[in-house]
């Protein structure tokens, strides 16, 4: 087997599954307040868009690059919705997901030994590909100040070598809940631009933000980012997709030409009926997008009323994403200690806050991207479950 | 931009295609026997399967593994159409066509300099797959001896130094149309077993052979390999889904487990709804697929037929796959002037067999994947052509 494999992990969602199927096994019903996965369903008009390209015959291979109307939709949602504007014919690429989307990014900027920065916490899906891609991941310590998780220029610049190759940076952050400010983006790009870096930037989770927040594409804060910037992004979030495996990535020429003759060795892109199916949700109407919105943020709301006023926790409001973490630092025990209690005698499943770096420590992830019932008597549990291990 | 980046190479068919545009702006009408894309439609139910799970909401995150239920239908295949048994729980894996099973079956077995032995002429989208993945291709010569392709266990041996790590084989062979028999598969497993190889076995044109010849997978031709192999193969071309991107791998444990690991950090598979239907198109009747095979064997011998009596071309009749090697030894010119006289003079476009190997020089690769009429002009073009080029 080659050397880099014992290098890759599953995800911790994988590893606490495996725990959650063995509670299972014993009788116990569980509530998850664990994935990252919306639970509602992909909007109508999509799915009619792929059932009728399907009818119509689009079943035989994409363009590698991506079907020319979804790149021209990805396009035309970059500028609607970002501000920025990238060429279809060159600078745009579809991919399996953003997941394979940060691969080919990485296959394209690291050589063996290519360091790349990765605040700390941070989603933990992301070491993994790096090493594949022969890169070490360097971790940024990122330890919340106050309500909020920050990334600091100045840390951020500590941590950079003559090996190191990019940042990969996620905004909205998982599991944090902090989206970058226009102040806080124009401080990372300073060091990256004079550092010589490229930026990653995983803009997954943009579509939802709460209160005053809003989502910046780094690009779009500091323009000069854009040379050096290979932004990622999919269809997966925003419009409950994340199993029709379908993404985007925009970059410079050069970059875009790399990173497509990694798919070609390695994936040939999502399926055709797909791609028009995403080009209809990109370019169709987004108030089903809206209405997600205001759905996810009645289950944060809700999420922070039933953790409110307890001693052992302190629940951090997000300003995106999916996720609250909940501050647990008054408790005796570490994040997977508290985690692997609440399951085994309250049933309920979070991830601890130590899976996503050191940072985390002290810390639970508390998911809403799941409501109804399910999320009402998880809150219900873990509440129960944090006053009983307090209460020792 | 990273190291492997300048080894990789897009496919002669994405060159070629590129002169093809250049010819056709200048008004010039082309017809092609090019590509190894079936014309037929993907069978009715296998997209009504799709339509249905789509429509049934199975659009939430597949098993980065594969749906259960489509790991069964590639192990009921698996014994149905190969006499093989594979655990559906721990030894199959879905992937995003055969090209990523190869990705991520070369990410498992190389380290940075590991060797992979292919056969001259082969596929070009091996080579890259291989550099990406940090290896080398080592080509084995396998200069036709008669009407066939033929890869002898002895210039196989004598290519193996302390660096190889697998044997790439893939039966029935593109572009040779060679179906390896079970003393041949029998010799070459010797040498893989001998050797402590890997063997990467690609059958993804198993369903179409004729003449007097089945597909036989390795690993039934010689249990002992099975320890040692990994089978790939997809839906693209037995269902005509190229379009789809659904394949499979099966391997034992350790190395399915591998496999999972790079899968799960650059990919997670199939859309969940695609592994449906293709569960269904493995399950399902199987009239489709013997109803294309006798269209295909019809075809093949459309093009022998066409191609007889040439003074300049010695067609190869193919036993296997979508190809016909033209001999043309008899012309003054190497076979990529060949296939760009029949461009620019004739509007026909082939590949030139120099493309997949030193080997191939000397021939041209027609293919007869599509059919009707483009088939039978195109062959009407290239006969003239070929006797216009020989006649000077």
């Amino acid at each position: 087997m080659a050397g880099r494999v014992p290098d890759l992990r599953p995800t911790a969602v994988n590893r606490v599954l495996a725990e959650v199927r063995a509670v299972q096994a014993r009788g116990i019903r569980t509530v998850s307040l664990m994935r990252g996965e919306p639970d509602l369903p992909t909007p109508a008009h999509i799915v009619e868009a792929a059932a009728r390209s399907l009818r119509d015959g689009r079943t035989s291979y994409p363009d590698n690059r991506g079907e020319l109307a979804l790149r021209e939709a990805v396009a035309l949602k970059l500028e609607r919705d970002n501000g920025l504007c990238y060429d279809p014919a060159t600078e745009i690429l579809a991919t399996s997901g953003a997941t394979f989307g940060i691969h080919a990014a990485l296959m394209t900027v690291l050589d063996p030994g290519g360091e790349v920065l990765l605040a700390d916490p941070i989603y933990d899906a992301y070491a993994s590909p790096i090493r594949l891609a022969g890169g070490v991941p360097v971790r940024v310590p990122c330890p919340p100040r106050g309500p909020r998780f920050e990334l600091h220029a100045g840390t951020l610049a500590d941590r950079i070598t003559p090996r190191t190759r990019a940042l990969l940076l996620n905004t909205p952050w998982n599991p944090t809940g902090t989206v970058f400010g226009p102040g806080e983006l124009r401080a990372i790009a300073r060091v990256v631009i004079e550092r010589n870096l490229w930026l990653l930037s995983d803009e997954i989770y943009e579509a939802f933000t709460y209160g005053g927040a809003r989502h910046l594409s780094p690009v779009a804060a500091e323009p000069e980012l854009r040379p050096r910037t290979i932004l990622i992004n999919a269809l997966s979030k925003t419009y409950s997709m994340t199993g029709w495996r379908v993404g985007y990535c925009a970059a410079p020429k050069e970059a875009a030409s790399a990173m497509l003759l990694v798919l070609q060795q390695s994936s040939r892109g999502p399926a055709t009926f797909i791609q028009d199916a995403a080009a209809e949700a990109l370019r169709g109407p987004q108030d089903a997008v809206e209405a997600m919105r205001r759905e996810y943020a009645a289950r944060r709301a809700l999420v922070l009323e039933r953790l409110k006023g307890l001693h052992a926790c302190r629940p951090l409001p997000p300003e995106g994403g999916f996720f609250v973490m909940a501050g647990i630092a008054a408790l005796d025990c570490s994040s997977d200690e508290a985690r692997r209690r609440l399951l085994e005698e309250h049933g309920v499943v979070v991830i601890h806050g130590a899976a996503y770096g050191a940072c985390g420590e002290g810390a639970l992830r508390v998911s809403f991207a799941a409501g109804g019932d399910a999320l009402s008597e998880g809150l219900t549990r873990l509440r129960a479950g944090l006053e009983a291990i307090a209460g020792e």
